[in-house]
């Protein structure tokens, strides 16, 4: 297929030392040409090199910028036609300048996704490796990048690719067997339907039991710190945050804060809510009270319930207590430097198999523990492995469910001995659903929805 | 000279499509040979040439990115080192997770600014240039960024050089005579040095007048809006954010806001000191009173005092009026809308020279008038072309000044008929000063305080 040729800027918008603008299309090194002054024509160098020179208005003849471009020529690039990276200084004028000059000189603006979208639409990758790329890079967690790396590699399209076969398979292998019955008895094909129907229904059973942790690990978990005043929920937070926002932005010169307040606990990454609400207060005595907290429990995947082990449990408390243990709450029993006055019994009465964690946060004891409970309350320590193929993505995971009903119908027609047309009724039709997560069968606005979310020059 | 191998990521920390993490020394490619897997080992690749693959962690085995890494040998590269330029995905973790592994397998983290200073070091470029480079990246505005470009390419170096030339082929032609007196009379060794003296004077000034608008491009006009409460300064705010900000932040997908709150009013970048407290009190009364204003006086380059035509002049009014009337300060008589009951002549009285601008900010009336009123202030029309060489960095503005006063003291000792020693001296020293403009004669400590202003991967 053929379309126009697009621009945008590639890197992140800040001051930075490089930024690149991207051109993508069959015109991308034509556009180039037009702008840029080197030793030679882009036309007449080859795929895969890099080139020293400057960008000139045609207009005005005016230098605009110093340059080096990188010059790949279709098919082997990330969108499959050829694309133009121009990398020039990193500042903000600068890149809107260079984009500029290759809006008037013939380039289109890109679309957000735009350039995943046409290695879709150019056969090089499948719908869940482009919906992979976006997720590599919004991934919180080394563990979230590597989920995202492997189904942008193809492991999730893989094993897809591999059920819709079996499906095929069957249901070709069964209208054979009813074109040619004397090749094979009513009974046989039953069986084989049967057999094939489970098998594929066991490996779906498989992908879904991974989305748990999957859309955990993409998403992030959304997790509230909550107690009444003075309990140590701002010492809570900042000790969560030193030991481990470091994964994300410790690396010295990555001195800008990540938008989002995320904390990496061993892999399981806390996106850390009304932060702000906790941090104003911290100097102060804490404003949060009973009321507030309630309302935080609504947005929450885990609560952290912080009690203070100096004082008797309050009727707050037991509130906070009986409101949280529905959810998946950890109870932290604070300040063990102070004489126990909290009535401990009671706590794991009223907590109802919650993981109840001593700490002294002041004297920093009890954070490792807490950490561990945390893990364990979202990964069984024999699902870590690197190699499983994590489903994360709603989407999919909302497929794969559809697409289990499906099977789960074929199955029970052929229990009931129903007629093989309805059997391969539904069996079709957990082969579309499968194909939607790849992208074969689906509609263009979806796509077009799915590529809208991406950042922009992706 | 050779040192060891340095890496950083040289694209802004953020979400975004493409992320570079860069290697500069002799090992680059050795290092990135040890971790990259694609089709050959990047030590056979000819130079400036593009390869796609696969990060691999040599002790894990695991596979951490999929990349394209560029590979440019010395000398033709930024900083005359090897440079291999590793492009991954825009994610903090995997730009996190590349740089890591360079650096566990043989890089060192660069310091800020280590790449252009290894460019300086290796003489690829002066210090000029190597500052340039930092206030290209920096700029605001389009003319901020030309300035820096026209700096980077080597003009104001080149205009140093010129006069060093002049000063010590001078120096040089007066020892000859004074060594062989037979070949000059000791009026014409005077009448040379002192027409080249003057020569270097003049050219001097040339340089240091435009200085200041120089350092507005370079820097931005620190502005302040004042004004009673309810005048329209939140009004005036967005008005001029509105109609200008758009330069820097306008084109589609440039969604990020600028940090700092920058407008580009004709090509004068007003750095808009804080707006926030403007901005709090939008919609309420506005709180901002006499007192207030008067400290904000004492940060700022320019004023835009902001007073009420429906109203009469109150004290308070006046005292703002006569507290701004020293600096540069342009009045604003809002609210031409209202019946005029404020007194112009005594506006006009007490202006002291000031413009005053008659706006309707309701009506979006008058906006036009103020902001060619701005850039009267500090642009005369004849100063604007594009080629003039503006001085722009305050250090530079510094010694430029040092070498004119230097280059004075010459001609005063030249006119008092002073031994040629003596002139000589001074004309040494001028010399000198300007050499630590391009780094000639310029100490190591300063050297490395310049770079560590850089942004990180630079």
């Amino acid at each position: 297929m053929e379309y126009d040729t697009i621009a945008a800027i590639s890197t992140p918008m800040g001051e930075g030392a490089i930024a690149i603008v991207r051109l993508s299309g069959e015109e991308a090194i034509a556009i180039t040409d037009k702008i840029f002054k080197g030793k030679q024509p882009l036309s007449d160098v080859n795929s895969h090199t890099i080139h020293y020179g400057h960008l000139i208005d045609p207009k005005t003849s005016r230098m605009i910028e110093e340059v080096m471009v990188s010059v790949m020529r279709a098919p082997r690039t990330f969108t499959r036609e050829d694309v133009v990276e121009i990398n020039c200084h990193g500042g903000l004028v600068s890149v809107n300048r260079v984009l500029e000059l290759a809006l008037t000189n013939g380039a289109r603006l890109a679309e957000p996704g735009e350039f995943t979208k046409r290695a879709f639409l150019n056969g090089r990758i499948d719908l869940s490796q482009a919906e992979a790329v976006i997720d590599l890079i919004r991934s919180k967690t080394d563990r979230a990048m590597t989920v995202a790396l492997n189904q942008m590699e193809g492991r999730l399209s893989n094993l897809i690719h591999s059920l819709r076969q079996t499906l095929i398979e069957t249901i070709a292998h069964v209208e054979v067997n009813i074109d040619y019955p004397e090749y094979d008895a009513e009974e046989m094909t039953h069986q084989l339907l049967h057999e094939k129907t489970m098998h594929v229904r066991n490996e779906i059973d498989k992908l879904i039991s991974t989305s748990k942790q999957g859309k955990i690990l993409r998403e992030g978990l959304s997790t509230v710190i909550i107690g009444r005043p003075n309990v140590g929920k701002s010492s809570l937070l900042n000790s969560l945050v030193q030991e481990n926002k470091a994964i994300v932005t410790n690396i010295p010169g990555t001195t800008r804060d990540v938008l989002e307040e995320y904390v990496n606990v061993r892999g399981v990454p806390l996106r850390l809510v009304d932060t702000a609400g906790i941090r104003e207060t911290e100097d102060i005595v804490e404003k949060m009270g009973v009321e507030r907290s309630r309302e935080m429990l609504k947005k929450a995947d885990l609560i952290l319930l912080v009690l203070n082990n100096g004082e008797t449990l309050t009727d707050e408390d037991e509130e906070l207590i009986r409101a949280a243990k529905q959810l998946d709450t950890i109870i932290i029993v604070n300040k063990t430097d102070l004489e126990q006055k909290i009535d401990m019994d009671k706590v794991i009465s009223l907590a109802g198999g919650s993981p109840i964690i001593s700490t002294s946060l002041l004297l920093e004891e009890g954070v490792d523990q807490l950490e561990e409970a945390i893990a364990n309350l979202f990964f069984n320590v024999g699902i870590e492995q690197q190699d499983i193929t994590y489903v994360s993505n709603s989407r999919h995971i909302a497929l794969l469910n559809q697409a289990r009903s499906a099977i789960d119908e074929a199955i029970a027609a052929i229990e009931a001995g129903l007629p093989i047309d309805m059997v391969q009724i539904d069996m079709t039709r957990a082969w579309e659903l499968l194909g939607e997560i790849i992208g074969d069968t689906v509609s263009e606005s979806l796509i077009n929805q799915l590529f809208s979310q991406f950042c922009l020059g992706k």
